[in-house]
């Protein structure tokens, strides 16, 4: 059975993932589903590998009623169809969570107060994110729940305020307002917003409980997701940090909305970095579907979003802390940090360095004889359809991609390790053992210096 | 057997220890045991509880010969009696480490270098405690070891610098030493140096190996077990940081030779907080041995260091991150770190402040009608033996105290727990169920506004 092998072939060692042809039955037609759970209703079980659980649980109630009057944004015609949130479970132990993914979701206060552990949150969020939707939060936390009182911290918005300058913030709010280890740190934003407020949430008093409230796709698809959590350092992105788990991530959909065309784009990097390392039907739906994200169909990006979070989710539970399968998330991210870091923070979003490091990635795999060029090709592709970026800018120089490069947490007694493909679509490694001539060829071909 | 109801007892809620009438075998005449390696010997088995384990294992081989070359401030008269460390076991799963005791084991480069992972190494160290025993600590890392490379990074010395910036320095330095996620950092110095690295260690590409070597008494019976890390906010002490397991603890009770008197009474503090929380018959030899601990006897230190760290291990082992039992390790220091924060880091150093809040928190007991008063003599006796304060600072008002309580890490959904001592000698309660009134006595009896 096809779910069988999936589960099973993605736990070797060369991270494969399930073929086409193993999974013949993958519905192309997915977009003629219009229930507004994704596709989840048709599949529940073949999708769903051992680490992880895809239901619509009966205990989870519908409190449409209950907290419409206090949702002005709320969609009501999404209300019948979108109340019901697909869950994805992330089984980590007694540090697992479960990943809501639905419309409307904010507009549903239960689910967010039942991962509140006492009486005090802090909402961490950003000065864009925060007229959009931090009264929406503090209504979901409060309403009903008049025993919990909400602070917020609002920080300045950017990849270049990921920094400890602006988490001292968090703390110096979080201390002012006199919380104490019960309490809740709520991260509502961006990658950004949730990787500091997960940080903060890891280091204050030593760790206390934290939720991701994710409102871009990127993360969405993956930064919310797995735990990982930091601050950039001058001289390279994320390298202060903790591996630390929410309690649990809450995806309202409904906040893409609000989300400019730009950042949705940077998020597709993410989604189509899953289809290459590990997921080739999912690829090939992307190459169907990129239209119709490009276009924010809901029920396309319902299904990019689960299927995204599954992939990570199962990811992660298998290797949590980044030994060795969990690198492979990082396709095209090696180089796409020397582009941030040289750069500068803030000209390219994430996403837009990830997808240049992704085609630069790629191109090393093909010189070293490890994929067809067929791959190479649909790479660029379906990157130039989300309009991203598939060169670094014309700045970066060799030694610049070198220098950020060597301060990569993926060296290893000062070997640099490199997520490549090898074999066919959907597969990869993680490896240091590859010809450093590929290498050089490849900075060579994509920089003028 | 007095061992089998040692560790029965222990484990009850009320956190008491065993009495003086469970254990009438325990020698008084340790200090006639002349043969350097405390009084393990007289009676290895009964002291160990089930959590840890205190041997002198035949598997160490004694590399005496090999390093004395190259250990200079090494003591020739204590080679052959203090060359095999005794160990203290901290049990914690996968997360557990040895804890290695002993004069000259720095002398010993295999204790170290068995623990050292990756070939890179960052030693963490303190203006005062470089010039005298880095040389050493390179010199055990890299002997007979040529492929592994030392960097280092000298802090100036004191709590004052146990801030953010002061960290930033330890991260700049090993990012631009180009460490990666196989290093090994070490902290070398007191209670500062390793909260600062081991949460540099934490936070280091979400996580490198460290290595603790405490210099003072008062990491070598407290700070440097147990894995609490972190560093101070202005408004607080420690309100940042995380619970970050060492690879082992070395303790070279030689280092304690070049340590000031008011350091190593300051370290005094918590040795008899031991005794005064948990372990009755230690703090009867408390008694007996101050003036020899006041005289730099090294066997008094031997077992006074040994005795602590078992009562450290054996509490971390049942409560890493502090949910309950853990908390009555901290005795004293609610009342101590108002103290520190108010006065101003320098003033006061940890283990002063800590004996006067030892002393309000007793008194705060005995008001309470918990304890007899001879509990509050003697603590006074034996902290005044100690030349320890038994008032806070003339300038600390009850607002000080109160101001700085509020934001205390034990504090839960706004209620202040405290750890009092009740019932018998060695007994302790940590508890929020308390007489405010209490509270409010204590804090006008010790405080003239």
């Amino acid at each position: 059975m096809a779910a069988a092998a999936a589960t099973t072939r993605r736990r070797t060692a060369s991270y494969s993932t399930l073929s086409t042809k193993h999974n013949p039955s993958l519905p192309t037609n997915h977009l003629t589903n219009k229930n507004g759970l994704g596709f989840l209703s048709e599949n529940p079980v073949r999708i769903r590998p051992l680490s992880l659980s895809c239901s619509r649980p009966a205990k989870l109630p519908m409190k449409v009623s209950a907290t419409s009057a206090a949702t002005p944004v709320m969609e009501t015609s999404k209300l019948s169809s979108g109340a019901v949130p697909t869950i994805v479970d992330v089984d980590l132990g007694d540090r697992s969570y479960p990943i809501y993914i639905g419309s409307g979701l904010l507009d549903q206060p239960d689910l967010l107060q039942r991962h509140v552990h006492g009486k005090r949150v802090l909402v961490v969020t950003n000065t864009t994110v925060a007229p959009l939707y931090l009264d929406k939060v503090v209504s979901a936390l409060t309403v009903g729940n008049p025993n919990v009182t909400v602070e917020s911290v609002i920080l300045p918005d950017g990849e270049k305020y990921k920094d400890m300058d602006t988490l001292m913030k968090v703390f110096d709010k979080a201390i002012e307002s006199r919380l104490d280890r019960r309490c809740t740190f709520v991260a509502l934003g961006g990658g950004v917003i949730g990787d500091m407020c997960g940080y903060a949430a890891a280091s204050f008093l030593r760790g206390v409980n934290f939720i991701q409230i994710p409102t871009t796709v990127m993360a969405q698809v993956d930064s919310s997701v797995g735990g990982k959590t930091g601050i950039n350092h001058r001289l390279g992105k994320n390298l202060i940090g903790a591996f630390y788990q929410p309690q649990c991530v809450l995806i309202d959909t409904n906040t893409l909305n609000t989300l400019p065309d730009r950042e949705l784009a940077s998020g597709l990097a993410e989604v189509i970095k899953y289809g290459l390392i590990r997921d080739a039907p999912f690829f090939e739906w992307q190459e169907k579907n990129i239209q119709a994200l490009m276009a924010r169909d809901p029920d396309a990006f319902a299904y990019a979003i689960k299927r995204s979070c599954e992939n990570k989710a199962e990811v992660v539970s298998q290797d949590e802390k980044e030994s060795g399968l969990r690198a492979t998330l990082n396709l095209g991210h090696t180089f796409g940090h020397a582009i941030e870091t040289s750069y500068g923070y803030g000209h390219w979003l994430h996403g837009e360095a990830v997808a240049a490091g992704t085609v630069m990635a790629v191109d090393m795999s093909y010189r070293l004889g490890w994929i067809d060029e067929s791959i190479v090709e649909r790479t660029n592709n379906i990157l130039k359809q989300a309009k991203l970026p598939t060169t670094p800018p014309e700045m970066m120089t060799i030694d610049m991609f070198k220098s950020v490069m060597a301060v990569d947490k993926k060296v290893a007694d000062g070997l640099l390790r490199l997520i490549l493909l090898k074999g066919p679509l959907g597969s990869c490694v993680f490896t240091g053992d590859y010809d450093r001539k590929a290498l050089d060829e490849t900075l060579h071909a994509f920089c003028k210096s």
